[in-house]
């Protein structure tokens, strides 16, 4: 993890964190904050920590911290948000950021998505990560075996603004360009739609998801 | 502009396009389309279009056009949005795309907001840059002249999910990270909020003009 906002929040989470480097005003306000600092915690100029990074520059830490095991719950609770194939590190920070917003912390997503351990993805889920789990799996499988509705975002549909979704679902967002993926859409028992009101041809990924999630927790 | 989909776009919109660049494919397919092409159009080869080009790798055309006279309308219709300091070029491409989708065709945007024109948020905006114009003004200034209200969204304020807007008014959006600014706080007239459901502690400037918009086109 790189940058203070996304290793503080890693402090503070239940990831168990290995390493910290960091400059001492950061250090000095996480002691302050009395946040537990690994054993092997080092003070660190921040261009000692942007040469150490992936960053062009570092604003004052860097972390390593163990991966969570990724064990896929067999049937979430509330609304699990299902990824098919979103590419952009970016699209998928910000849609953990959404979901954490939204109180989802389930995220099932296809081998092709973007990776979770992406710095990318971490700096756009703005410290989100470190309490959405996002599990890789074969979405076409997955789905055909829960026993929740699965809700798909396609441009015809029921009105997302109008519908009762049920309280435990899956719902599905599919890739940048391409949508949904046949194999997934086969699994998918209802169509949901956003209305559209002027001319754009579609949404991004993670602005679909917003306003589902949005009208879904409305609706429920 | 870069790509054949903007190009297209592009051709397709009421910009006075002026010189187009594209492979003998796209050409073709504008031809058949009976797309008006300009008399300075010439074929060229992929390869010669990234070398022109600022992309990496470049899909079929460029094309030069005149940029739209930015005449700020004094009182625009129905909801204009209006940026405070919107500093990343995707996430404004991405704001130009969601307001089109809702069929907001006016943003007004501070000085200090990303430019409309830069590739980035042309590629964003994914062709909506035809259809919506960004003016770019001083902000507290424009608000402040205005006769309709004024809705900013903030951490704490009216439920966006059961207010009801008026018709014709200004949605403010601020900062990325900093939020709207105190001049143009002072000129909000009704403080909205998206309430929250989970942890995180802000949502992407784009995600929340899309689910501002969503609520407003459901509740008007």
């Amino acid at each position: 993890m790189e940058g203070c906002k996304s290793v503080e929040e890693l402090l503070r989470s239940p990831f168990d964190v290995r390493w910290v480097a960091a400059d001492e005003v950061a250090l000095a306000r996480w002691r302050a904050q009395n946040l537990r600092l690994p054993a092997e915690t080092v003070a660190a100029t921040r261009d000692q920590l942007a040469d150490a990074g992936s960053y062009q520059t570092n604003d004052g830490a860097i972390a390593i911290a163990a991966m969570k095991p990724a064990r896929l719950p067999e049937a979430p609770d509330g609304i699990t948000l299902v990824l098919d194939d979103i590419r952009d590190p970016g699209n998928l920070g910000t849609l953990i950021r959404t979901a954490d917003w939204y109180g989802v912390t389930t995220i099932v997503a296809s081998a092709t998505t973007a990776d979770f351990y992406s710095p990318k993805t971490i700096q756009a889920s703005m410290g989100s990560f470190t309490r959405v789990s996002v599990y890789y799996t074969e979405l076409a499988l997955f789905l055909a075996a829960q026993r929740v509705p699965v809700y798909g975002t396609f441009l015809e549909g029921e009105n997302v603004q109008t519908f009762r979704p049920a309280s435990r679902c899956m719902v599905v967002i599919g890739n940048e360009a391409n949508g949904i993926s046949d194999a997934v859409a086969c699994t998918v028992t209802t169509r949901i739609t956003i209305p559209r009101f002027g001319a754009a041809e579609s949404l991004n990924a993670a602005i679909a998801a917003a306003v589902v999630l949005d009208n879904f927790k409305r609706l429920q």
